[in-house]
């Protein structure tokens, strides 16, 4: 499949605005890439696919979680945190996408997870500053996002958890140990320069 | 050992203030515990011991972990974390508590834990709304305290929780995951109604 039809097939599956943020991720994490040492074309691929299932009806992204090899603990937690790890699981069935970066990338584009690789940072912390983004941390976790990767992303974590936090609703433990693992990597680089 | 045999124990290894902390953390336990239908000597006792290691040296409470069956992922935290499973170890060699639901409450006094048993709520949340305590959230807290035992106790770990993320420091999973499952348990008695 050509690219240009993989993103037509994506643009199917989206509600308009949807789409639009979907460009601006392909165009953030594209930047991101080339700025710290990432592949561009696959941050690219993997934000134009990051949100492949974010509108299919929960009891479609139930059945995949049920019928994949998904641990079932997912559903224990809200439907926003599912899509990421159906999306990565669906594309690889559905358009023969293998390469395990660009699925992991997309796997944990929400929650992040302990021992993040570059490009499964470039394309978190993409989804957290692409352009048509609009929440109170955004502009500041885009100026971390000129000097660091770990900084903005520990920033876009703590937002979303503050998020959760005055909504009482309960906060995914990956998004938490991700922003630990973060902090750890910040000060051990620290500690050995 | 007489039990004003034990609080003279105890008084010696702690600060002025920190004794004071403890005879309070004792009291609001004793009430909460009559309150919810806990043991209220088993209560008092917990609150009496659960920081008896809090002004220990370091390398001491680093010791215990290290010498001890507990988790040496501990290390891996701040140290305000240790003295809890550290204290209970020590309560149970040194003065031969053996109640596992007393060493459990001190145990896990400052993280909470899933599946939380009545006492274990109780004394988390006198350690939270003791007489002496200040801080932004606690009036709110204490108010919550009069009709429920988790809601105040999310309420703390919800104000624990956002301390740390404004300090930019870890935070210890588990606090976390016991947030997450008083929300469940909540959401669990209102559906059974």
């Amino acid at each position: 499949m050509m690219f240009n039809e993989l993103m037509e097939a994506v643009r199917r599956e989206l509600p308009v605005k949807r789409w639009e943020h979907t460009l601006g991720v392909m165009q953030s994490a594209k930047e991101l890439a080339h700025k710290y040492g990432a592949d561009p074309d696959k941050a690219e691929l993997a934000g134009l696919l990051h949100d492949f299932c974010k509108y299919w009806p929960t009891e479609r992204q139930r059945l995949v979680i049920l019928e994949s090899e998904l641990p079932n603990e997912l559903l224990n937690y809200d439907k926003p945190l599912w899509h990421a790890p159906v999306g990565a699981y669906v594309v690889s069935q559905e358009f023969g996408i293998k390469d395990e970066d660009v699925l992991n990338a997309i796997r944990y584009h929400t929650s992040g997870r302990v021992g993040m690789t570059l490009l499964e940072k470039v394309v978190c912390l993409a989804d957290y500053i692409e352009p048509g983004r609009v929440y109170p941390e955004v502009e500041t976790i885009r100026l971390l996002a000129e000097t660091s990767l770990e900084k903005p992303l520990i920033a876009g974590f703590d937002s979303t958890i503050h998020y959760l936090l005055t909504k009482g609703e309960k906060i995914y433990p990956l998004t938490l140990l991700s922003r630990n693992a973060l902090i750890d990597e910040i000060r051990d680089r620290r500690m050995n320069r």
